[in-house]
């Protein structure tokens, strides 16, 4: 047992020092009974690493140290963590949320990750002292947030499963798709490759839509049995009526023109869903409910997924082998400002993860 | 056997005489072989029945006679009508809908009511010859959408289960209400009061929603257990924060605001669907992809139901007594424009029946 007392990082004391990466140094807040203290092995780099410092969504807590898709090993654990929970020397991931009230309508019906207490594992509203994400040494979190991966998926591999994975998984779980399921991927992308991977495992028939044809032998190869190039078709859209039960829109952004060709695709009683915001200029979806009648469609949101959720997506990966595709980068600052300026231009293929933290701290 | 050969009713020739009903004939498009001929018993007025003949939707085909809740007797059958599907003598009731194309993806697997050469009763934009509603002595029409009536209910009763109680089930069935689902049923009237009675028959908990306390003790004892008045309680709302899953909008017109505030009302995962167009002015939902992301909630629509719906309708409403609440009036021309009239003030309780078919036509 190895209590920790100083956690060594990389990240941002001021927003306008982005992208340029800085060491920090923070003491993490005390040990709880219900927490665990990990040693960090890898860590994913995902999109909301580059928004949280630079304050797109508010302004940021500073200093704060990015990276919310963390793999280590248990070195350390408060009094209530039995071990039958968890063990010292367990490798576990952390996702996007690392606590909740535990007591609240939300958290005692497998919906921790809406809890309104929520805690992200970093870039939280509200200063939380103590409290910083994966781009660096260690991390101590509630055990509940702490997930055992299964022995077959890689520790690199595992690190984007845990923000990125569960976002690609929980569109397709809320609209219950399952054998022969008529799934449409819109995007291969960080989130879209896995999105294909996922549906494959579910037993869905899946079809990969993407702006061209560059990406169409990779889509087929991760699983996808058709492949639509918008760009090279333009009649997809009439040509695709009834063709989808559930169509996911995996792009970064969204606007009511691609929500409403996206419906149109949609066999009766079918699925929309989206798992970003809103296109810059874009103020709302300007949406009429008679195209949600017409064909009794729905169109509904995301947001991550719970603790029962991300134990079942691991043991999904984990049987059917969906390992996202990913370029590793030895965590230092030089690379943490690559991988976060090389995200903005969608210049990777298709997650980076920081590796090397035994090298960098030691 | 006798075959129609002249139909009598009562609508309009012209959209400036509404809503002063007139007497009108029409002959009836030829029999087909899988045809059936009805003798009208009752008719349901509907919302509909006001917008058609006024040009609300598009400008009518004209004459126009309404009613598209009808309940009848079968006096004749096309040479392919067997038996074993419909007999002469039989009751039945017909909705909205009373052909399709019959071959196309929705057709065979049970989307009829989404066809796209889907046939309204009346009311279709384009012309079609010798095809009218109800509001009639008779109505030929595709055996298919025929619906033969459980014997425990009433004639004049079961008129409006054909649209409005359609209506009022198909939200329910499309989010899977079942036994302990909490649904919260917004507005009582035509449609809200049969959406609590069918929300009860499929054993869920229901919290009807009305913008005062005079409708309380109906609500209650049509199968509420809960009741909020918006106007008594300003902070509903919040209170109700987590306490549905399924929340059924069944008033004559939706916006932003409401959506956005009945949305907030969602447990996790929880649906809000629609059944109307948008209050005047109101260009569309503007909502924020967000708005959805946040508790992984849905948005959706539903247009009335395909045969097989309507059939499950039909036990659900025989073993529940699941029995619409309505004001029969004898049809004749002051009384079809009183309804009309009546309704667009929203003074019914809560569905109008016309009914002494026989006394009027013979």
């Amino acid at each position: 047992m190895t209590e920790i007392t100083k956690i060594q990082g990389i990240g941002f004391t001021k927003t306008e020092n982005y992208p340029n990466a800085e060491k920090i140094e923070y003491t993490p807040a005390p040990l709880k009974p219900t927490d665990v203290d990990i040693k960090i092995l890898a860590c994913g780099v995902c999109g909301a690493d580059t928004h949280f410092p630079r304050g797109d969504f508010f302004p940021p807590q500073l200093p704060i140290i990015p990276g919310h898709e963390i793999v280590g090993i248990v070195i350390n654990k408060g009094s209530e963590v039995n071990d039958n929970d968890i063990k010292i020397g367990d490798r576990v991931g952390i996702g996007a949320q690392c606590d909740s009230c535990g007591n609240c309508y939300r958290c005692e019906n497998n919906h921790e990750v809406n809890c309104k207490k929520s805690i992200l594992t970093y870039g939280n509203f509200h200063k939380i002292d103590g409290r910083q994400g994966g781009y660096a040494s260690h991390i101590r979190i509630n055990h509940k947030f702490a997930f055992q991966i299964p022995d077959n998926i890689p520790t690199n591999v595992a690190a984007p499963l845990f923000c990125g994975g569960m976002t690609s998984l929980s569109p397709l779980l809320i609209t219950n798709v399952g054998k022969g399921t008529e799934v449409a991927i819109v995007g291969i992308g960080g989130i879209g490759h896995m999105s294909i991977m996922f549906a494959k495992a579910l037993g869905a028939n899946v079809t990969a839509i993407s702006s061209s044809n560059s990406k169409k032998e990779l889509a087929l190869k991760l699983g996808a049995t058709r492949f639509i190039s918008t760009k090279d078709d333009p009649d997809y859209l009439t040509k695709n009526e009834d063709a989808f039960d559930v169509i996911v829109h995996t792009g970064s952004f969204v606007n009511t023109k691609t929500v409403t060709e996206l419906i149109s695709m949609l066999r009766p009683e079918g699925n929309l869903q989206l798992i970003t915001g809103l296109s810059t200029g874009e103020e709302a979806l300007n949406l009429n409910p008679f195209m949600l009648c017409a064909n009794n469609s729905k169109i509904g949101g995301i947001y991550s997924g719970s603790p029962s959720k991300i134990k079942f997506m691991l043991k999904l990966a984990s049987e059917h082998e969906v390992f996202p595709m990913i370029e590793c980068l030895d965590i230092n600052q030089e690379n943490v400002t690559q991988a976060l300026v090389r995200i903005e231009k969608s210049d990777v293929k298709f997650r980076f993860v920081l590796t090397g933290y035994d090298k960098y701290f030691g």
